[in-house]
């Protein structure tokens, strides 16, 4: 068995490889053992499909204790490094936030998102507030001995004011505040364009973050930009119940099942992911 | 608002239309209401997928009141009627079942999947005890004033002895006294060809539920051969995990997103599953 601390500096150890690594957002139990079984060396949760899968939208209406529950069924059934979105933290001062933290970490999670957005105004909190989030996470970290994984959004260039070179000024300006105040990986929510990735890598000097996106640059171009994390965000979640959609349209039109039963897996395989991998494929292919 | 018993009624007409309808199997929030929204008049849970989704194997080793939760979430968001599956009933006695059924109904179920296959030893429960178990759901139905929609599923085709003949032969006796204990409907677990399917119909002169499989005559077909109600069992599970699979290979070895993002729903689509529909929606189409 590999200790949490030992999966924090290994979940670590994956932001400064030579190449990016692709990290495949889940939302249950099952969407993270596919993820582990297909060869990813960590999953993260995603903050809108975990709580739409339990009738919360994206935001901090579920109460956190229902996503720590959450990321403690994933957490127990990986043997790879599992990283939590806590949104933006579910407090409004550093303690608050840090309170959130401590309940991921008990519950598994070796690594955090956070993101600078006001829950309540879909504006941008301060950032100073923000700095001093952070700090306060990274501190816990330390006083529970997990060297917990910071990954610190920001949502500058989407949600910011002016055009877009002040907004990715400004996404620059804030990722390299949270840097310094302790975050292991900046992610600047929005960027999809391979000018702009490549503008803020530059600028930034740390681990970047990418979300997959339409338009968004093939994994070996976002390497050559200096990319060093992919994140699926919550695409896995659109394009499953998408398949879904298209499945339920095609039996009630046409009274087939086509889609339901191609490239499926079986009940042996489904009944597979509800249990712990042996440890021998643990963890960090 | 239409009232609970309201519900299990229109979800009990269903049965007895010209035409079969088509019920799908959903595991969480999202994937109910995408089948709501796609316009099945009714959802029913999964029990491999739900509990898979939950962290649990199919059958008894998740705690029932953790299903009754996951029920309730789902029913919480949904208009139409919902149909719980509770495997052999999670309790030996008629009792302990209706203890089990009553959680349900309480979660907001109007509907029961319960089958006859002993959990701890996979071989089929004694006629007689399934047969106490299905008049003591219907005495619950009628004591607490909800007249809950019994689906009885026998496993005797697939796990009963003897040959194909003997097998169909001891589905259709145990369906039989199913359907006289109280049963609303009746489900011969493994019935996939035409031929065995019109002769179980036949015999039962009740409502008849198949579920989705590969070799699975089309609705239109199964509707010639009088069956009522087709339902999806794990399939779509099956369906949307074998897309993360496949979607993950992708990325895994070509470095696109292309699976995750062709047919994908978008994310204010996804944050509205999380939502109530409207009345005007509701029930019935």
């Amino acid at each position: 068995m590999v200790s949490q601390r030992e999966k924090a500096e290994a979940f670590r150890a994956l932001h400064h490889g030579r190449h990016p690594f692709v990290l495949p957002n889940a939302w249950d139990v099952p969407s993270a053992r596919v993820f582990e079984d297909a060869g990813f060396p960590a999953v993260a949760t995603s903050s809108a499909g975990l709580m739409v899968s339990l009738g919360y939208p994206d935001g901090e209406e579920i109460p956190r204790r229902e996503v720590a529950a959450a990321v403690e069924r994933i957490a127990t059934r990986l043997s790879i490094p599992l990283s939590a979105d806590v949104v933006s933290g579910f407090g409004r001062t550093p303690r608050g936030v840090a309170t959130t933290v401590r309940m991921m970490i008990e519950a598994g999670a070796v690594g955090i998102n956070l993101e600078d957005l006001d829950p309540s105004s879909d504006g941008l909190l301060r950032e100073t507030l923000q700095v001093r989030k952070i700090e306060a996470v990274r501190q816990l970290g330390t006083s529970m001995g997990i060297p917990i994984v910071i990954n610190a959004r920001t949502d500058a260039f989407r949600h910011g004011s002016g055009d877009v070179n002040e907004r990715l000024r400004a996404a620059i300006r804030r990722s390299t505040a949270y840097r310094d105040a302790g975050a292991d990986c900046v992610y600047p929510m929005g960027l999809t364009e391979s000018g702009s990735i490549s503008t803020f890598v530059q600028a930034l000097e740390c681990p970047v973050n990418v979300m997959v996106h339409k338009g968004l640059p093939t994994v070996a171009e976002l390497e050559a930009l200096g990319v060093k994390r992919v994140s699926f965000g919550p695409s896995a979640s659109y394009a499953a119940l998408g398949l879904l959609k298209r499945a339920s349209e095609e039996v009630l039109t046409r009274g087939t099942y086509g889609l339901l039963l191609e490239g499926a897996i079986t009940f042996d395989e489904l009944n597979l992911l509800a249990r712990r991998r042996r440890p021998s494929s643990a963890p960090n292919r």
